[in-house]
């Protein structure tokens, strides 16, 4: 087979510079493989937007030679886009039991489920999407059920990690693929893309195991109820929170809808073992001796909705902290989040609870799920790349990563960190970059996909730092003068009798800049521009703050 | 002397269960003094707001009482609110040398200074107000010149400790005065009030001299220019970065505001001594060989505004950032910054710098200004008091703080964790905690002290999130009529000719609306509520979002 009649290129389409969002693409020749379709959540200073998903329109121009959507695992920022996505374009689903499982709960949300052809793989599995056969190694990492994927295309193997680490005492005993990795590696691989969430962090991550040690010994330390914090899709350490449970003989009650929903579908397909009678309902607890009970809860974020912080403001039905009460965090902050977190944990000591959590010193209740140097260095050495593409990460993790690649032995003009967008092309084995396709941020808010864009956000912004201000005059243009008002109505500026003054002031202002001009008719445009003007200067000299000025002129 | 006769009472106005605005007040008898007088910055949910302050109606009430305020040093949570206090209540003011430089600053731009009493302390000063002597002792943090103060009363000596870490080897050679403390604590100390910012810290922080070796290495390393980023306050730091651009025969540029007017007013007083001919303009830096040049900049902490966050998105007039030239972040993230000072490292890497930053691994590049847990338990040893009080710290630093102090030996019952407000009476020797007075946070926006409070921050928040719809009607009384209208005007909400039909829809909702309407005298405030009901359910189910409604009726 002549390799110069396949073309073989991969798309960054997100996650690159970014945490969240991920999808990546594998074209050869009329074949395309989409690899992950997550979201990211927003930051506070996109105001009001629920959700950020990936601009597809690369995927819609070529919508007839996508061939399938490949999910590695279940994670937010890699099956959260799947519901938009699909709303745009139909695909064949394919990923792993408990992957699938999660993916089905998110559909069902969003009415897709019935319309979507969603295909079970596990690590044995050969799928042959047109060009392109695709099998599939076994990784660890704080969900079960990862993958990472080799596509063997004619030009030769790409291989993508997935999110990992090298867990060798996983909780479930599945332990990562390390001899497949190792036999793709000296079959040959052209082009490795893997994941640099953690190439800051020296060293290796521990494993999950060592947390379920140390939550054995809180249970058993904690003198009344405890309530545990964790992610609900970490599975694993869920178990070990139930073994913990047996352990020192407590019930355990689940706490907070994505808990309730994660844990069932885990158990109902196999990944997680729960004694019969274990699971108590939260009602119960109250009636409980506390020394035989455990809660485990979600909301270990801060996010304020989220049980933990409901729980830490007395403001959650069935269930109290009271004082002696043991309060675990099994989870790090996530950069953004120190804030909300620790302001549940001052509350938490305020109610009298013994809180365990990990600012200062090192309590043991958390691991990563990612692969630190040492780790990426073996992924690297294991697949020995010709071509390397470090994902999954902002610039100065893709920037780590790379020195990474360089120190095992990869060319530094193989490297290449491309952005959102950037395209990587194949070309007689020789890999280049040097086009890009549309790619960005789409902003999810209510229904809308994409309808929210710069100004709608500028304005958002002018609106939550001054308020505003509308004015409302009706003239007469025929009698070229003042019927009613100005009126002004303020939200969000000033507020009470203390701020009639300078609305009179204001009212003034706009019944002179009217009484200047002339031809009303004429002049409409110009004349809301003056009193925005001019009102904004007396605004600001007065109050030193910039409201939006909306002056609105009614003529009968 | 009966000390029966001469009440002693300590006030928490700022600074417990929070990082910033930091203010307590001790009244002996009719003697009030007030030590410091910081401001706050808000966080990302309080929209618009410039700056947190004091509720100080009880000082206003007391004025007469009022004997000076005392500040322990310059940083902006100790002198920050002092221009706002100022405004509303005249005091002397007592400070050493440095923190009266850095005061003045601030009270020539509020056009304060000809007005204010400024008196100078140093450690060796007694200062008696009324029935208080006052003495102080010198402490080592991350600003020179600090002090901490022991009040002698009638009732006992009280002990402030201000900000504190014990460094022995102190950067100018000024360390912490261990053997008056220990003369103090064998005289015997009623109650110490000690920070707690680093309370959930082990250890002890290491000596700020450690940071110097450091950036000797960074600064003979670098290839290209270097530029280092601090706090302009932390004027050791600043020194040794002088100090390591004479070691490494490099001129140095200062870059942003702060920098330039601490620095100005440190070298003035005598806090930081710089060679002749060693500082250059920041326009001089691009035609200068870049082996030979340093730059020191504010914006360690993220500042969008500030130089360091300009320079990484090549928006600074005169300096560029060069491929291989070296960045260091002498400073870690206060929590809440994380994102943005990961942003700045992110596009330092794009523009090809060597960056050198704390995350992950240490860089050796910062170490805090705060006592950890061993340098907090060698305080409350030399002070040995009855009572104690754990100030300056957010709730589980308190607590943490408590648990040290019992470990040292202070009775449990005889430590109290106070709110702000919270008014601890010493009653003949023995210390109660019962009462309150009024306190809280008071918000400066713009000219504004204290008149944006929770209405206006809601209206904020709920404009922040989808933004407003503003509908205009006119109509006539007389006739019972529609004359003009409705007009809908939207900002945040929608926008561009795609939601052209959502809006005729709303006004067609609100024709039908006013139509339905028989008495429009009767009912105006009945109209409006029913438009803005209709409109906000037709909304929602178009859109699933909730802009604020303003339904406006002229009548004519």
């Amino acid at each position: 087979m002549n390799t110069s009649d396949h073309t073989l290129s991969i798309f960054a389409l997100g996650g690159v510079n970014e945490i969240g969002k991920n999808m990546y693409v594998i074209q050869s020749s009329d074949d395309i493989v989409v690899i992950d379709c997550g979201a990211k959540f927003p930051d506070e200073s996109l105001l009001g937007i629920d959700l950020i998903i990936q601009d597809i329109s690369f995927l819609k121009e070529n919508k007839d030679k996508i061939r399938a959507l490949i999910v590695t695992h279940g994670h937010e920022d890699h099956i959260g886009g799947i519901p938009y996505l699909l709303k745009q374009l139909n695909m064949p689903v394919y990923a792993t039991n408990l992957t699938l499982g999660l993916i089905e709960l998110k559909l069902k949300e969003h009415g897709l489920l019935r319309q979507t052809k969603l295909l079970l793989i596990d690590e044995e599995s050969i799928v042959r999407l047109g060009t392109i056969r695709t099998t599939f190694f076994r990784t660890s990492h704080s969900i079960p059920d990862c993958l990472g994927i080799a596509f063997h295309t004619p030009q030769g193997t790409i291989v993508h990690t997935g999110d990992f680490k090298f867990d060798f005492t996983p909780v479930d005993n599945q332990s990562p693929d390390i001899h497949k990795m190792a036999e793709l590696g000296q079959q040959g691989v052209l082009l490795l893309l893997s994941e640099s969430t953690n190439a800051e962090r020296p060293g290796s991550t521990p494993s999950e195991r060592l947390v379920g040690d140390h939550i054995v010994d809180a249970f058993r330390d904690a003198p009344r109820k405890v309530f545990i914090s964790t992610f609900a899709s970490n599975v694993h350490r869920v178990q070990q929170v139930v073994n913990a449970a047996i352990k020192t003989n407590r019930k355990l009650a689940l706490v907070g809808r994505s808990m309730v929903n994660v844990v069932s579908v885990a158990i109902e397909r196999g990944y997680l073992e729960v004694p019969e009678g274990m699971l108590i309902e939260s009602r119960e607890v109250s009636a409980m001796d506390p020394e035989k009970v455990a809660i485990l809860c979600t909301g270990s974020q801060g996010e304020p909705m989220a049980a933990l912080s409901r729980l830490s403001s007395s403001n959650f039905r069935d269930i109290e902290v009271l004082p002696e009460d043991t309060v675990i965090l099994a989870a790090s902050p996530i950069p953004g989040n120190e804030r909300s977190v620790s302001r549940i944990i001052d509350n938490l000591f305020l109610l009298g609870a013994r809180v365990i959590y990990g600012s200062g010193t090192v309590t043991g209740m958390h691991v990563s799920g990612h692969a630190c140097q040492e780790e990426l260095k073996l992924m690297l050495t294991l697949m020995k790349p010709k071509y390397f593409i470090p994902i999954h990460g902002e610039y100065r993790m893709l920037h780590q990563h790379r020195i990474l690649a360089e120190s095992v032995g990869v060319k530094s003009n193989n490297i290449f960190i491309v952005n959102n967008g950037d395209v990587v092309d194949i070309v007689d084995g020789k890999a280049v970059q040097t086009r890009s396709v549309d790619s960005g941020n789409i902003f999810v808010d209510g229904f809308g996909i994409g309808d929210v864009g710069n100004i709608i956000l500028r304005d958002r912004k002018l609106l939550s730092e001054d308020g505003m201000l509308v004015i409302v005059t009706t003239i007469s243009k025929s009698q070229g003068k003042i019927i009613s008002g100005p009126d002004t109505i303020s939200r969000g500026f000033i507020y009470g009798p203390e701020s009639e003054e300078l609305i009179k002031e204001v009212n003034e202002s706009v019944r002179a800049t009217i009484n200047k001009t002339r031809d009303f008719n004429r002049n409409q445009r110009e004349l809301k521009q003056n009193i925005k003007k001019s009102i904004e200067k007396l605004l600001y000299s007065r109050t030193k703050r910039r409201p939006m000025i909306l002056p609105i002129i009614i003529d009968i």
